[in-house]
């Protein structure tokens, strides 16, 4: 999995994905310190309070981070004008496409990787000349793809439509995950659930038990007629799905759904009304832990999984 | 990979799933051949129907082949009388709890597999004492669990739960993707939508060839009221969307469906009115091949992923 390493300068393949409510300079500094690549999640902040995250992950790490800018923010251009000015190196864009924003990048001598989740989107990517892809599965988190193609069947398709450097997204959450994402074909990964669930994320606590606490079939990929989002089935999801079978309207559910309901439920902790943004992998993390802790377990047993085939291989000679 | 093939006693940990309208006795035998384990499925025979398969399946392989029958099955006293008088030594169930069964055909010298889709299904698989688990996640084709939980996610969960042998399915149709599997803890695989689309499978060439065209996206899991099933995004479909965007009842729906579609659909090739039931992995197969040339293939891929990574492995130390 080198090609991830020498595009982003880092030790291991291991992305943090950009969350919101999650992801500020206080978990990317920590996953970028630990040998992955953090990056800061835009898409919760206003441009001020991004530049504030910037400038604070810069004192906090000196090695390199990015920031995940979703394109449909509506305040874009003053985002990539404070990217620029900030001299940050790295930029993974995602909700949008890549045609304007990448060459208005790379002439800012910033490396772009966009996240996808089909091959079809994958082939915009290359021609619009991005650095790396992201391909994100259904089993992911937060926003999603219509298609609902799962991780295990996207890799292997994305992988097929290009050559670019591939980090796989949606499930994956252990060091397994990682060397099977690489046996399909991926360069690298990205973490996100995991990552939302350590001390430094920013999430509530009371976020954070929650999601710790669940199994499998708890999450569920749902609001499909406003932006299809992988959440806690909690109150708010059995309001949305009451809603739905009630024959309620797109409008009706974007009006249900408000503003801020991600901030309530993953920020402030309001967990009965709150919009509660997870993956599937959730049902896979126990355990509190901090961003190097995860690394390096990662690191661990992707190396013990990658032993065990090579000493089957060595007895099947 | 060995405790699989020692259990049933074949060359390669590879199962061809129970399929209605594609997996006879002509795909279970030429799988059964080639060195994996044909299932002849029982879902979509009247009881005399599957003796007579039965009875071809021995004339045409004197390796170990199997049934797959869904406990719902509506004559499954008489269906499980057949197959103990035809001396069948394997069973895989689904569609329903395996403790009533599974003593029943110990008792008889049937080994028995049970199909589930969570890791609380597993136990419960466990406590009847069955001797192997499929877990399928939401790629699968057909007949689905309601949690939606996909492959990636549910492999590791199920192997957690569980000591017994695992077998992945759901979205597995490469080498490759039997390598991942192993490396997220299952003993072996079931591939469906690979084999339905095999010159032996009795599904109508009209179906193998629009399966064969589809990219992703074209599949989606639907009809959830009655009862959640993959199919291609045919005209069927659609019908079924309105259907449900107008609020209709989960009578009405069963209404729609009537009797006979997935029959229509993938034996007689009425790609308009049929539901044609088949996985994600169909994003992946494009060329008609025979069962014998499938397993061929997927070895060979399944070595060479597995070369890779040792070679690595070896650069790295």
């Amino acid at each position: 999995m080198n090609r991830i390493c020498e595009l982003f300068d880092i030790q291991y393949p291991i992305i943090q994905g950009g969350m919101v409510w999650c992801s500020g300079w206080n978990l990317a500094a920590a996953v970028s310190n630990a040998g992955g690549l953090g990056l800061i999640g835009a898409g919760s902040m206003h441009p001020e309070t991004l530049r504030e995250h910037i400038r604070k992950c810069k004192e906090a790490t000196n090695k390199p981070f990015g920031v995940n800018v979703p394109l449909m923010y509506p305040e874009i251009e003053t985002i990539m004008d404070i990217i620029v000015e900030e001299g940050v190196k790295i930029v993974f864009t995602s909700a949008g496409s890549p045609r304007k924003w990448t060459s208005f990048l790379h002439s800012n001598g910033i490396k772009v990787a966009h996240v996808v989740s089909s091959s079809t989107f994958a082939k915009k990517c290359e021609e619009a000349g991005v650095d790396a892809i992201v391909a994100e599965g259904f089993e992911a988190g937060g926003h999603n793809g219509r298609e609902e193609t799962t991780t295990l069947c996207l890799i292997p398709a994305v992988r097929k439509a290009t050559d670019l450097p591939l980090i796989a997204a949606g499930g994956i959450a252990s060091g397994e995950a990682m060397l099977a994402a690489e046996v399909l074909g991926a360069d690298g990964v990205q973490v996100g659930t995991r990552f939302a669930l350590t001390h430094e994320s920013s999430a509530n606590y009371a976020f954070k038990d929650r999601c710790l606490s669940l199994q499998e079939g708890d999450t569920m990929l749902s609001l499909k007629s406003v932006s299809p989002t992988r959440m806690v089935k909690n109150e708010f999801y059995m309001q949305v799905i009451a809603a739905e079978e009630a024959g309620a309207s797109p409008e009706e559910m974007k009006e249900l759904l408000g503003r801020g309901r991600a901030k309530m439920g993953i920020f402030e902790g309001n967990l009965v009304e709150g919009l509660l943004e997870i993956g599937q992998a959730s049902a896979l993390v126990h355990q509190l832990q901090s961003a190097q802790e995860v690394i390096v377990d990662m690191i661990q047993h992707y190396a013990e999984a990658k032993q065990k085939l090579t000493e089957q291989a060595d007895e099947e000679e």
